[in-house]
């Protein structure tokens, strides 16, 4: 696995926090929504605690090519024998998918979390056999837990998996809390009394800083209630007549367990289809989330042995992507799934941004089957994992802290967080809104100190086996290769005469259709042999550098004039 | 401009509509958003009418490079004879940015539209100096035209844009009535009585085929009046104690021309910002919908003449587009302009699907300056110029047609229109939900005949300068280069040995940083010079083409059993 490390002399590391400090790093996730981690450095102690290590997916059009984006971890590099462990608050990709590319970077500490989570990420790991196993320390809620000197208490948060934490890091200045993902549990207006309970709890501590999802923090009010999404596709299940598709995250392991549970208990077969959701599903019945009869999930060749309105079709791909199972079956790829008019398929998913186009094609793919179709916008049969600025305010309120840190999303929703809460009557100085990189200390869990230089926090990416800084050449070309292709011309050049030996060779990908442009690419020789030998006339001894140039200024400028496309002119000149 | 053009054998073009036939044949817009083009043949005039001449944006991602995607005309060309004229419902880029490039492909037939539309489309044309200026006839609301021997009527729409209006074109047998895009003006329940006079008095026609736009036909009720949007901006220009930043479309005439009206009751000034909102408000001027005092619009340096509370911005780029005015004054690129937190900054547009990020990346940009930000999502500052299902539904009742087709819009857009239209009382069997090509013809006004074949409807590009079918191969090879780069690999061989006349060469781009890598292109020649010299030995004589394929396969193997990435191998073996 080659790693790119590049170390700049003008990087910025600070001294170890002082016994009086508490410092917060951001290392990733301010200003994005994904690759979450932030390292929390108690200067009493010399400890650092690690939270998450999350990876974030890209798009196409951005980073071509690119894999995923990471957090950049030197900071962590470089202070690595004080690393005493990660925390991890819960099992999804954002928070869970850099382990097995970061953790290696700086020793491999050892993981806190709780039980589906250690599965998860144990699961994962198996991907990549030669990535070294970090030790897996499983919390339970309500425990307390020496991390290195330093004693940390989680506490449980309300999220769209199972076993989501948040963390309360103590300190002699008092706790840093840390809300990990979540919403709360509510009817509409009032938190449950569960969430009272966990929330009113911590509030009696001496609470410093607190560090909170803003995912959702510029929609007002409370989020849709989780419980109002089991109702409905409860509802769905029970009234509908024909054969029943619903599409959605597998990570979204309790909705998933409980459509399976309301299926069995109206004796309907279920099809499971997609890796992730089979995946899942198996580490739901590993951990006891699901307990289910032998006969309930059945295989997908075993449909027509019974009446339609008996079979429930669980698939991954509401997001529209392209080889997913959903979209394999919309458009006849299934070998045992047809779709027809008494079909009913709920989308039980919101749209990631980026997505649209993918899920208007898979909505329009459904449709001409003429099946019925439900999803978000139609009916409550999607609820976000993240509260909304109501929720937030609530919580913010109950934890009463000194300062507080907007984090885990764009910086629009951590400004927009920040509004909030000063709204609410948190103190506008008291505020932070941190960028990636950013270096906070509360001193003496009074004074906010923030750093005037940032530790590094440039982006980076997996891209194929590769880790590392973003190497944005690379990336430019890719993008210039994607718009206009490319075009490389091959010349022998006998140097003394510095006549061509042969008619030059031309190979061009993405760029025209080379076929049906014959008189192009005649042209294009033409030019190419006058450019190449009025380079060379009465030059001694030929400058093969000099001649190339030329001839990409050449070719490009004539290719352009022609077809008003630009694309990689890559000459090679040969001396023979 | 060459033209690809493709005829296949196997193309279906019907024979001449009979004289009790009228027949539609859409070419573009019923399975997308945007393209918009349909004919209608009248069998008893031999007429055929164009309806709109529309252009699709293309996302980088699904067709990188490509410009512009087009509705295929190939139907129209062979029938080029009987084409009698183009009419154009509005002046949006869907329904006449395809103008330029396709009109010339059928004999450049007369335009007819409203006076606005064909000023925009004649500025578009001076763009296009090279190809043919089509004959602009001017019509007004309430005219008959004769256009070939059929007689057409256009009548008054409500759209995002003036001058924008339906058409009902008369046959023997009935009517056939076009919505073109298009809301209603109402209260948020009633129309108004401009709207109950338009549609009723159509509704006294004969009206055989009903087609109307099906954008928002997933979203139910009534759409948000553009009286409240007018309403919500003007006060925001009112109380705004700071600079005011509004970004919009600039085809939204009427709401550039409210603003800058409101403006200047108020004694502020207008600083304009991108080409395209000064070329319409110039648009605007010439065409009577805009009369303003001479010192309203000062350019941008002018602004630190005025207090911060009289100036208000007029800008593009609303969709955070990377180069547009509003992304350029975000971002601290702009001369003049620099945001402060006492700035208020309006998006008065949605997000277009697809665009999504790059709002963010906006909104981010302008947080960071801590503005006071307005969007759709928190304020009524925008309304769609597409009637919601309420909307449709009403339409539909008053024109009381006898077939209807949804049109205008995805697939899924069309089958929930059709969806409302039938719970409404609409026959099933009188809707027909169309695909590009399909040719449907109404016999006698009261039989419905849906061909079994398509004519050509493959979507045609355009690509640099060239226009037309898909290259598909090319833009294969384009998303190719786009993820993993290429990697060019040169060698001289001897043909007499088979042996290599020198060290391989390798150009490599968009794959891996080939500085940060010489032990793998090292390795990559000693695997080069093996595998060209083992598939020569005892070869007489040298099969250079099966040189190349072995070479290509193991470098491919080479670099993928590396890099997990697969950049595009292209090997060139020169022999000697």
């Amino acid at each position: 696995m080659p790693a790119t490390r590049q170390t700049h002399a003008t990087d910025y590391y600070p001294e170890p926090a002082a016994a009086n400090v508490v410092r917060i790093v951001p290392l990733g996730g301010a200003e994005e929504v994904g690759r979450n981690m932030f390292a929390v450095e108690v200067g009493a102690t010399g400890d650092i605690l690690v939270l998450d290590a999350g990876f974030q997916f890209v798009s196409e059009e951005g980073s071509p090519g690119v894999d995923y984006i990471l957090p950049n971890t030197r900071y962590l590099e470089k202070n690595q024998a004080r690393v005493r462990g990660v925390i991890i608050t819960h099992g999804h990709l954002d928070h869970i998918g850099g382990i097995p590319f970061l953790l290696p970077r700086f020793g491999t500490p050892p993981i806190y979390t709780q039980r589906l989570t250690s599965v998860m990420i144990q699961r994962r790991q198996e991907e990549f056999p030669d990535v070294p196993k970090p030790e897996m320390i499983e919390v339970e809620i309500g425990q307390t837990v020496t991390i290195g000197s330093t004693r940390v208490k989680f506490f449980p948060v309300t999220h769209s998996i199972p076993d989501s934490m948040g963390v309360s890091i103590e300190t002699p200045q008092g706790n840093v809390v840390i809300t990990g993902d979540l919403k709360l549990e509510h009817d509409g207006t009032t938190p449950s009394e569960r969430e009272q309970k966990t929330w009113g709890d911590l509030g009696k501590d001496k609470n410093i800083f607190f560090i909170a999802d803003s995912t959702n923090a510029e929609r007002d009010g409370f989020s849709i209630p989780e419980k109002r999404v089991n109702d409905t596709l409860e509802n769905i299940i029970q009234t509908v007549k024909g054969r029943l598709i619903i599409g959605t995250f597998a990570s979204q392991f309790e909705r998933m367990v409980r459509i399976i549970q309301v299926a069995e208990k109206l004796g309907k077969k279920v099809v499971t289809e997609g890796r992730s959701i089979r995946n899942n599903i198996e580490i739901a019945q590993l951990t006891g989330l699901l307990k289910m009869d032998k006969g309930t999930i059945i295989p997908a060749q075993e449909i027509g042995d019974y009446p339609p309105d008996k079979i429930l079709i669980l698939t991954t791909g509401a997001q529209g992507e392209e080889f997913a199972a959903l979209m394999r079956i919309a458009t006849n790829q299934h070998k045992h799934i047809t779709l027809n008019s008494r079909d009913t398929v709920v989308l039980s998913s919101s749209v990631i941004p980026g997505n649209e186009n993918s899920v208007q094609r898979l909505k329009d793919n459904l449709y001409r089957h003429d099946v019925t179709l439900i999803h978000y916008r139609s009916s409550d049969v999607h609820s976000t994992g993240h509260g909304n600025a109501g929720e937030l305010i609530w919580i913010n309120q109950q934890v009463g802290a000194t300062f507080f840190m907007p984090y885990y999303g764009y910086h629009s929703m951590l400004r927009c967080h920040a509004r909030a809460a000063e709204q609410a009557g948190f103190p506008r100085d008291h505020i932070v809104i941190p960028d990636n990189g950013l270096v906070i200390d509360v001193e003496d869990g009074e004074r906010l100190n923030v750093h005037k230089q940032k530790v590094p926090s440039s982006q980076m990416i997996v891209d194929g086996f590769t880790i590392g800084d973003i190497q944005e050449v690379v990336i430019r070309d890719r993008q210039s290769l994607a718009k206009d292709g490319m075009f490389v011309i091959v010349v022998s050049v006998n140097m003394k005469t510095g006549k061509l030996r042969k008619s030059p060779d031309i190979m061009s990908r993405g760029f025209i259709y080379l076929r049906e442009s014959q008189g192009l690419l005649n042209e294009a020789r033409l030019l190419i042999k006058k450019t190449v030998e009025d380079s060379t006339r009465n030059m001694n001894p030929i400058d093969l550098d000099y001649v190339k140039n030329n001839l990409a200024d050449a070719v490009a400028g004539f290719l352009f004039a022609r077809t008003n496309k630009a694309p990689l002119v890559l000459p090679m000149v040969i001396g023979m």
